[in-house]
């Protein structure tokens, strides 16, 4: 079954660099599309250790829109999880319906592993992938996409592989004890991938000597997935959309702004060369790396907010911090219209649900200030509401940062004139055009309602333990930069 | 403060007996209310050691719909509890709007008891404090309605208790550790009422040396509590509804029942007399009673399913489990429509969500039966979709049993006639008219329909590890005690 991957198979730095602008799009193209579907998509990673498996899951974070995306990793079982039965951790991680959920270790790894440790037999292992095959089963009946990519090393690139690890001082602990039973592990997962290899849950082995190769190979792959299952979207016809919205489009004036509002004072003017922009990046992020790391070690948890006009850049800011986080490390939660079970509760009740555990990172895409600033705009709360909201927010923050959780806010600000431009832009771009909605197109009417209720907002809640940072994002790169910057000294005085 | 309480306050037996009935049903009547209500109600017990708090939370949960409240006790915290700030495990022990949410102890037991062992100084206990009045300021802000019961038992009384207890054998490890404290516990409770005694959250302080006394008191309080919050609901006038019900009501004559259904084979002539009912149900109570502590002690969960006809006395055969059981050990979860949440999982998904942690109980009014059942015969689910459910939910049921929990499932089976005669006793009957829906009188059309699903699931599901009891319950003294024996008896078996 591996032998037919072992064929070294690479991808040209070229050939891939032309062709990953397509997939790219095409991906976040059909991620969208999910959207309005009804079945979850499960992408399983599996496969050898030092194969890629953590690159290849921060590269499938990278190429799909945060929000609608979640990555699960497999750690050792919490209490509450060991006391129920092995699969409710399981149950805990599927993904909704229009969700992609990205697991990051699965229900193979503790059988395959165990048996290969000797600490079960073969039939113990066949009755254990008999359940799996069970469980697959009754997920692709109730309709869920279910996607097995299994990385394969050649026993020869594994070796030359863990000698670079180690070299660059980046082997785990365990992975030269594998190696060692690299036969053994390699029959035993033969053994599970023809078991659990079904029409309705393929497994795919790639070989995954080439990065560039097996990361191209499981996008491809998942995009051809998604592909079969989503009905043909008529490709939009582009112009005529495009200009009917633009003719809708009130001709907004510059709105005189009210004395002394915070966003006045924001310059930005500010900007960063690409060059600039390429060397700080590449500085920020790799510290951010390290320190998500440490913070995992020493169990300091973090909470980014994200907040700021439409279009000012959060999603591909959000991005930017992502890129340099281990996906097992953190999740993005975006935040959307509250489900049933939500509304039944306090307001701030969805949010204390998405507190990570000690050493991981929640990434609020929009957050508990929606009541202070759209709420309170569109009247969606009372004025004793949101009114309240000020105190009740700082003091949901303060036990956060009592907690040791370090807690960084983002307004991103842009000028209306380059909203105005950012909005047309959308519209004449084809996979872009999810992006604009009638909504945005309102609430920009409603400037001066939103910058009073920022200015309230930045003056009641910026604390010491959560102070709010206003990013200048006119220039996008600037903005990514502030904001990574701002993360990382966060984290450094923290740990 | 508690000095008010301690002025002997008792309860004659003969004026609790009188005045109980009258209690109870104004109280299930109110609690029936809540239900379309926007608001959530928690009640806090809170108090002295051996002042009864557990037999009060037993009491309350006998008296309340048991579908529509949730007891909740604060063990020691769990890892995932302890890696969030310490309010984590409250927000997730909120009850939902409608419903009502016991807490046995809760926000005040750690800030009083690490005072008064010296952990704390009374600066840090005030901060503590202020805390808790922010937090609770806000759920009423929201709307919940915040009962704060104090159970005090002045000091001879505590000491003539604890011996009592001691005698027993029921005494507690902590128990005279803390009555040396006495004096300084009650201090420090004192300064917590005190400074969180609100309008809105009212402490209730009421003395407990007399068990009816304190019982009926803190129903009362509760009842008072939810009328002043309840819209004063015009009694529906009954005669006239019962008849133009009755008057809708189709004749419903005995279908001819299918050759070797296993429902014909049930004897429901079944009965026990009330001498004997009696006798049964304390023995069979009270050995439950044990057992279920013994369970806690081994970490042996315990599922219980419990389905039926329509009026066949699944609330009240349930409620005879949850007396015998302390609160703090079980859970009952009622199955209704599923939330969007769960919408957009698999549907075993809400089950498994709901799964205890070892040790403790979870009770299913309804369960993932339903889709053999209401969604089969209703044809909600597609034939492949129940069809394959019966393989679905046997692989569900091994998975809980080989982990060690202890599954019974109860079928509650009445004759069509029984049926007709409880549902016309129904709306005669003014509090129990909620029970009785245009939906119940749909279902009956379809006796035969159903009788084909319930053999099959019975024939399918009834597997040695998770065995279906068919219940005769004609007879409801009969039927209580069947399931009493019968959980006994699987518990005895696993323990």
């Amino acid at each position: 079954m591996f032998e037919s991957a072992e064929l070294n198979q690479t991808m040209a730095p070229e050939k891939y660099d032309a062709e990953l602008p397509e997939l790219r799009s095409s991906l976040l193209q059909a991620h969208f599309d999910l959207r309005s579907q009804k079945f979850p998509v499960i992408v399983i990673v599996s496969g050898a250790d030092g194969a890629g498996k953590g690159e290849l899951v921060h590269r499938l974070n990278e190429w799909l829109d945060p929000r609608g995306v979640e990555t699960h990793a497999f750690w050792d079982p919490s209490d509450e999880e060991r006391e129920r039965p092995p699969y409710w951790r399981f149950w805990r991680a599927m993904p909704g319906r229009g969700r992609i959920g990205i697991l990051f270790g699965s229900w193979y790894t503790s059988p395959i592993i165990r048996r290969v440790f000797g600490e079960t037999k073969g039939a113990e292992l066949d009755a254990e992938l008999e359940q799996i095959a069970t469980f697959e089963k009754m997920l692709a009946d109730d309709g869920a996409l279910i996607l097995k990519l299994w990385l394969h090393l050649p026993k020869r690139a594994q070796r030359k592989r863990l000698k670079k690890l180690e070299r660059d001082g980046k082997i785990a602990p365990d992975d030269w004890k594998h190696f060692k039973l690299y036969d053994r592990f390699t029959k035993t997962s033969e053994r599970a991938l023809r078991r659990t290899d079904a029409g309705h849950a393929r497994w795919h082995i790639i070989e995954a000597t080439d990065r560039r190769f097996r990361e191209f190979t499981a996008g491809r792959l998942l995009l051809e997935a998604l592909q079969s299952l989503l009905p043909a979207v008529a490709k939009p016809a582009r112009a005529p959309a495009a200009k009917s919205r633009g003719a809708k489009a009130p001709a907004v004036k510059a709105a005189p702004a009210r004395a002394g509002s915070i966003l006045d004072h924001v310059d930005l003017t500010q900007k960063l060369t690409d060059a600039e922009y390429d060397r700080q990046l590449a500085k920020w992020q790799a510290e951010l790396t390290k320190l998500a790391w440490k913070a995992r070690e020493k169990k300091i948890s973090t909470v980014l907010v994200f907040e700021g006009w439409d279009a000012a850049g959060k999603g591909s800011a959000i991005r930017r911090v992502t890129q340099a986080i281990d996906p097992r490390l953190y999740r993005v939660v975006g935040i959307a219209a509250p489900t049933d079970e939500e509304r039944a509760q306090h307001y701030l009740w969805r949010f204390w649900r998405h507190l990570p555990r000690a050493g991981f990172a929640t990434i609020f895409d929009r957050s508990w200030y929606g009541r202070l600033l759209v709420e309170r705009v569109e009247k969606f709360a009372r004025p004793d509401e949101w009114g309240r909201a000020y105190r009740e927010i700082n003091e949901f923050e303060e036990q956060m940062a009592r907690h040791g959780i370090v807690v960084a806010k983002f307004w991103l600000h842009v000028s209306q004139e380059e909203q105005l431009r950012r909005f047309k832009e959308r519209e004449t771009i084809a996979y872009k055009q999810y992006k604009i909605t009638d909504e945005d197109w309102r609430n920009r009417k409603q400037w001066d309602d939103y910058k009073h209720a920022i200015d309230d907002m930045v003056a009641h809640c910026s604390t010491e333990v959560a102070p709010w940072t206003i990013v200048a994002a006119n220039d996008k790169k600037f903005a990514r930069i502030q904001i990574l910057k701002t993360v990382v000294q966060r984290l450094r005085t923290a740990l």
